[in-house]
């Protein structure tokens, strides 16, 4: 299979991979910066792949049984101070509402005022505002469970700001759950990390190691945070989701109390959980390619796009109505229980730049179309995870019976490539010096791409964290799976019962 | 058909409307106020409706070839400054950041610092933000049309609010599209009161009149407003949708520029278009009675709860088993391209406060099912558009077999109620001494529900404009529909050429 001499994005990921990233966005027409700092805008592209991850979390939130509802935008700056350790992960930086009135200021222009008496803060994360309502709602332990769901924008005052991987603004889920025991709220918190993985790996085709965070790497005011980390294409971790065992701490800072069955009054048990946007980012980065986007059939826009290839008006009535009428017979076949997403792409534009375009978008199956197709009852089919010069002619009725299994091996390739990487840049390692070594590019000038996931003892201790830190590495999570291990930390010599994994991370 | 003698709401519609309204709200558990100013928190049982409502308003939106993105929540204050009427429309309540972090106080609390060198507004509206990025995304002719809509929230610093109808946050969708000529904006225009219209009349069953606002009644910076509007059972107007032509106000004050056909330079022709969560107060205030909400099929979070009875264990197993069976069935049942969605309510609380609890939030149909029924293989039906004591025997069969009909008939009869009230509360009013005596009470100390739609001739005149406003009473709309019928505007005599139409509103 020969490679295309050129690519359809410049720089390569090999060349300088944050800004291939950058410029995959750009050619997909995925996003775009905006004029207020910090926050983007979602172009329709990118917008419809969050659409479809937001569909399907949706009913894996209802099938485990939660509801969606909505809470405010805004949070007293008093709600904020009622957790010790939250505040101090979220006050540093947020968005500040002070005032709620423009007037005409002394050069023409407008000036706050109105100022309000308490400060407002947009929500960065909403379990304090949450919490003030469960506290009202919860009396008695048969208000138990409540199970809740948000869908919203939520802002961070993030100073480096990615597209899609952190921005000020962003949107997201977040979970918000209340029960009677702390068994109940840690099964919670397990479930759900459960969930956020069956969609990673099959609806994302990004394997994920599911894990627990050190204590340091907490959410601000949690006694337990689990997390799915995955691997992107230049060996940096993405924390993908995350879900979060609150204990008792929010519940006690906010009074959410209940009646046991047995008269006590008790405290509830409360979690939350959440993922984001940043999905969006990590789709890009574990698929895409130097060609462009590539995107998992199971969460494409569209599956495929039919290119209609014409030179005379004769021409193209015979090809257009052989489209339309192949259009109708896909968007009559069910792929996992919807119709297939066909796009007909008739814009009187090059036939090649058309082509690109779709490449660089990431549709999953591109059929170009013309007279000799037509004649022929077939099309000439490609795939977006192969070459772009791997073009097949098919017969019509071949595609339209065998398109979700094409669909399917497409999404499997994705998977299995994503999995080869990530087994193929993991390892255990003993020896800090081994370390080290593994995180250091050969070539200090121009870094190439280098390191990955290592495995290595690591205690959960202070000590750990500021060696991390010199290093830039970190803990992403110790996981959950496989047997215990005893062994003793590769800093301090701590014992300890099974691996971390330590990598470089967005 | 005996009226029940106590109401499961009070005070009643007659009593008190406006209390009715929250009481209704509170016993059918759909939102609740916040301890944030002005917003409120809305509870799974409303967020559902409006879920129902959002999924299909977007399918409608991309019926008429519209793609959904997402644009900034924050608006640098300088955008708001460039098109003058917008600014006056908008600036005088909004939430206003100034600062982008918190500090430890002097009090051990916290206060805002990081003060930021430009404010930023919470969107009000979206057309500043929208139309900064249209600029730059329209180049030429081949650019347009750009057929955007966004679901997002919004702040508007309301004084005096009431749940669904005015808060500080609301959620909604706003549509905003840029053409190449003003002929196709204002069609994009219609098109959309149009999309607006069906929705209200055949998914709300809230039938609406199709109009054109006076210019004092624009959008501020519209050329053109076009409004649906609708009577509550307070016989006041709800404005329930609004869909906007813009000129080319917005594209010349943010530069929306283009390169025509025949190689001029033009400003593009923009709209904007939305609806909100004003849209479940108005399905709220529409169909409710004084047993609480009454949901419209095609909008109800559950068609039908099936309530089993039983005394003993072994009728629990009996019933539990037949209720199964009856669950399994009725899913299997398509209304509307959607499965039924039935709720089973197996909790252990009395049977007569449980029935009251689904009467007081609308679901449709309420099927309870006893050991009697099991043995002769039917329900107890009752539909929540008639009597609570209305119930029926029915065979299970029949219920499967004619439930999407049941449905229909709910729809079609709580559209056809709406109507009638709205009809025999129209009328055509020439005397200015008939307007006010239609708009003035019988009973002045507490005022009974009185006046309605006034189908008067009435001049688009700041005039008319300032006798409305001592009278309390709006021009909603000059109707579409209709023929014209030209006539003397009752205030000032000047010749018109359509009645408008002239009521309380909301
Ligand atoms: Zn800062
Ligand atoms: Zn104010």
């Amino acid at each position: 299979m020969a490679k295309a001499p050129q690519n359809a994005i410049s720089p390569t990921r090999a060349d300088d991979y944050p800004e291939w990233y950058q410029q995959v966005i750009k050619a997909a027409d995925l996003a775009e910066v905006s004029p207020v700092r910090g926050c983007m805008v979602i172009k329709p592209w990118g917008w419809s792949i969050w659409e479809n991850m937001q569909s399907v979390l949706d009913g894996m939130f209802k099938e485990t049984g939660h509801e969606n509802a909505y809470f405010p935008l805004f949070i007293p700056m008093s709600y904020l101070e009622k957790e010790a350790e939250h505040v101090d992960g979220f006050a540093k930086e947020c968005a500040v509402v002070t005032h709620h009135r423009l007037e005409p200021g002394p050069n023409g222009g407008l000036v706050p005022a109105g100022k309000l008496d308490e400060p407002l803060i947009v929500r960065p994360t909403s379990e304090t505002i949450i919490g003030a309502m469960y506290a009202k709602w919860v009396q008695s332990y048969r208000d138990l469970p409540i199970l809740i769901n948000q869908w919203a924008n939520v802002v961070r005052w993030e100073l480096r700001t990615r597209m899609f991987l952190r921005t000020a603004e962003f949107l997201w889920q977040e979970g918000h759950t209340a029960h009677a025991t702390a068994e109940e709220a840690i099964a919670e918190t397990r479930q759900m990390l459960e969930v956020y993985a069956d969609f990673a790996e099959n609806y994302m085709a990004m394997p994920v190691i599911k894990g627990e965070k050190t204590s340091w790497e907490r959410f601000p005011g949690a006694s337990m945070t689990l997390s799915i980390e995955a691997m992107m294409q230049d060996r940096k971790a993405l924390q993908a989701g995350t879900s979060h065992f609150l204990g008792q701490n929010f519940s006690k800072a906010q009074e959410i109390k209940f009646q046991s069955q047995e008269g006590t009054e008790e405290y509830a048990w409360t979690t939350s959980w959440g993922v984001s946007t940043r999905l969006v980012g990590g789709l890009i980065m574990t698929h895409s390619d130097d060609d462009g986007l590539i995107c998992p059939p199971r969460l494409a826009p569209k599956h495929i796009v039919l290119l209609p290839i014409y030179r005379s008006d004769e021409e193209r009535a015979t090809v257009l109505a052989y489209v339309d009428q192949l259009n109708a017979e896909l968007k009559r076949v069910q792929y996992h229980g919807a119709p297939i997403r066909v796009l007909v792409d008739d814009r009187d534009i090059r036939g090649g730049e058309k082509t690109w375009q779709h490449i660089k978008k990431g549709v999953p199956l591109r059929a170009e179309i013309g007279p000799r197709d037509v004649a022929g009852d077939s099309v000439f089919l490609a795939r977006r995870d192969q070459s772009p010069k791997d073009k097949k002619g098919t017969p019509k009725a071949e595609l339209v019976a065998t398109i979700t299994t094409l669909l399917d091996e497409i999404q499997a390739n994705l998977y299995n490539r994503a999995k080869q990487l990530r087994d193929e840049n993991s390892r255990t390692i003993d020896k800090l010096e081994d370390l080290v070594a593994y995180f250091t590019p050969k070539n200090s000038d121009r870094p190439e791409i280098h390191g990955g996931f290592a495995y290595c003892h690591c205690a959960d201790d202070k000590a750990v964290e500021e060696e991390l830190k010199k290093l830039k590495l970190t803990v992403r999570c110790i996981p959950i799976e496989g047997e215990d291990e005893p062994g003793q930390c590769i800093f301090t010599g701590q014992p300890t019962q099974r691996r971390a994994v330590i990598a470089k991370a967005y």
